[in-house]
């Protein structure tokens, strides 16, 4: 695979901020987070941000590529996205958070792109028909839908970073974003110094992201109602994961459990220590403890792996001044970033200063 | 015609700016004008500006629609086409005279309503194929000249206008427009008062648009090498209108002639005074005078219409900080009025402030 690493966690952290590699990022406001978002993304750009000069977004511009007939909860979904980027424990100090809409350059360097990318690039986007499919009670014959993928191109090199951490899922959009690059590259080169490409293609980082099970055993995920909610209290963890499903062939507290095939064993495999998964094992596949007692040693994993990340989310709650000020201060450190980008890309293009 | 009016000139010229209706329109920048866009255009938006709050721009992003392989004319042409807007005797302290892409706001909308916009609403804008087919030598098979007509609409509802001063030929752009605006305002009530549409449908105001014939008697057109020119000088203006093709069946000076088919008649008719035309259809009619004559009075016209245009034209062209303290002033202007629409375009897309 071209332009991919796969980030193995944090190696250096004493680089100055000039010389740190810059990386970006966005999440897509659908409303409060789960445990399998957050493994997916926040808990790698938590750590990302030692390491990098990191930019993470909220795409509201995306939200309303699919629910543009009723963008109700869009507003609220904002406000969640936001506390929880800040209740995961994203810092500003170190990390540029903001809003994707309150930056105009967005919509400008979209537009730009959009005047050089072949209909066809984006039609071929694999992601266009099976979202289409996925989603049929929505019409999503638009061309906002069907320019989505050069949205997320503008969206990345914006801030032309060396790096966009993603999951596998993501990957052939960000190839897209690199094939987005080199035409602008070659149409337009840079009038200080033709050498330097405008637009350097950014690699993927490839983040771990386990693939969480639900409570029913399924991938864990909002339409299946399967999740554990990074702002579920802590009886609310204790009970869903008392219900969970288990390994189906261990009927009785005597039989013997597997738990290869253990959705339970799945999660403490991602959140118990060595020693806790350890026991658990034995315990299951010995027969000599149960399923209950198995999911109260997760439900305490859990439960501590929520605690510091709901304590910061009750802090900003209680801090909605603060809250805005950070995002306030993140909105105008992006747009400083991405004006230096655009201003490059409309003396390239002819628009002049 | 639905929300079409026919402009017949100026009706009222008191009315306070709180009291004016507002209007907007735009032009591509393509290089120097000559007499056909004049007449079609700036004619007659120097005479609405006594009589409405008027926005005028020039379309740089569109600019790229078509050219986008090759831009390096854009930027010099862009200056042309501010210097014959301030020649043609538009403004500043009358009109709002700004560049399209020094607005992001323009980008913004554009993206706003490609979420709600059906991709078939474009697909069937009748110049969508015809200018593929036009212009064959260009690749055109973009999102972006898929979109164009939709960025117009932007353009337009940006300022929230009553009416859009357009020839005949863009009353469909105006049309699609309308539609956008429907579509939105159906989607999306404002949240302050409901009742009151975000984006008020504007009228299409016709503006008379001659079609001046060519030094060739083809339709004056860039593309065909036949034009007068609002920068020639007076030497060239005389020569080029003496070799104008007449009524082909004149052939000696005694052959008498036909103004209803000569392209000098033609002009005439546009620029030379009523006592003039009459004596050239009689001295025509008659044999009593030659071609030579009858274009001389045409020369005479012309250059008499072109003198304020070149003065200011060289005036501006002297002070080139004063053109940029009006585009300046100009964009900022826009600017404002602009975000006025966005904000409550945002905020009824769940955007918020």
């Amino acid at each position: 695979m071209v332009g991919v690493i796969f980030w193995q966690g944090i190696r250096v952290s004493n680089t100055s901020s000039e010389l740190r590699k810059r990386v970006l990022s966005g999440m897509r406001p659908t409303g409060k987070l789960h445990l399998g978002n957050y493994m997916g993304a926040l808990y790698n750009w938590v750590r990302l941000q030692h390491e990098y000069e990191c930019y993470f977004f909220v795409a509201d511009w995306h939200a309303l590529t699919t629910d543009y007939a009723d963008p109700s909860k869009i507003k609220d979904n904002i406000q969640d996205v936001v506390l929880d980027f800040l209740a995961a424990g994203l810092d500003p100090e170190k990390s540029t958070l903001f809003i994707q809409s309150r930056v105009p350059a967005h919509a400008e360097l979209h537009l730009a792109f959009s005047m050089i990318t072949p209909l066809g690039w984006l039609e071929r986007v694999p992601t266009y028909k099976d979202q289409q499919e996925q989603l049929k009670e929505k019409d999503l014959a638009t061309y906002g839908f069907l320019g989505y993928p050069l949205l997320q191109s503008a969206d990345i090199l914006l801030y032309q970073p060396d790096f966009v951490p993603v999951g596998q899922d993501q990957v052939a959009h960000v190839e897209l974003t690199r094939e987005v690059a080199r035409r602008f590259n070659q149409f337009y080169p840079s009038k200080t110094n033709p050498e330097v490409p405008i637009l350097p293609e950014p690699k993927v980082l490839l983040t771990p992201s386990p693939k969480l099970p639900g409570l029913d055993g399924r991938k864990m995920s909002k339409s299946y109602g399967n999740t554990l909610g990074l702002s579920d209290p802590e009886p609310e963890i204790r009970k869903k994961i008392k219900g969970m499903v288990t390994d189906p062939a261990r009927i009785r507290r005597t039989d013997v459990g597997n738990p290869e095939v253990c959705p339970v064993f799945d999660l403490h495999k991602v959140f118990s220590s060595a020693e806790t998964q350890e026991k658990a094992r034995e315990g299951c596949t010995t027969a000599s403890i149960g399923c209950i007692e198995c999911k109260g040693w997760l439900a305490d994993a859990v439960v501590a792996e929520l605690r510091p990340i709901q304590e910061r989310r009750a802090y900003y709650e209680a801090n909605p001044a603060l809250v805005e000020e950070i995002i306030t201060t993140g909105n105008e450190k992006a747009a400083a970033r991405a004006a230096i980008t655009m201003r490059e890309v409309k003396t390239a293009m002819g628009l002049g200063e």
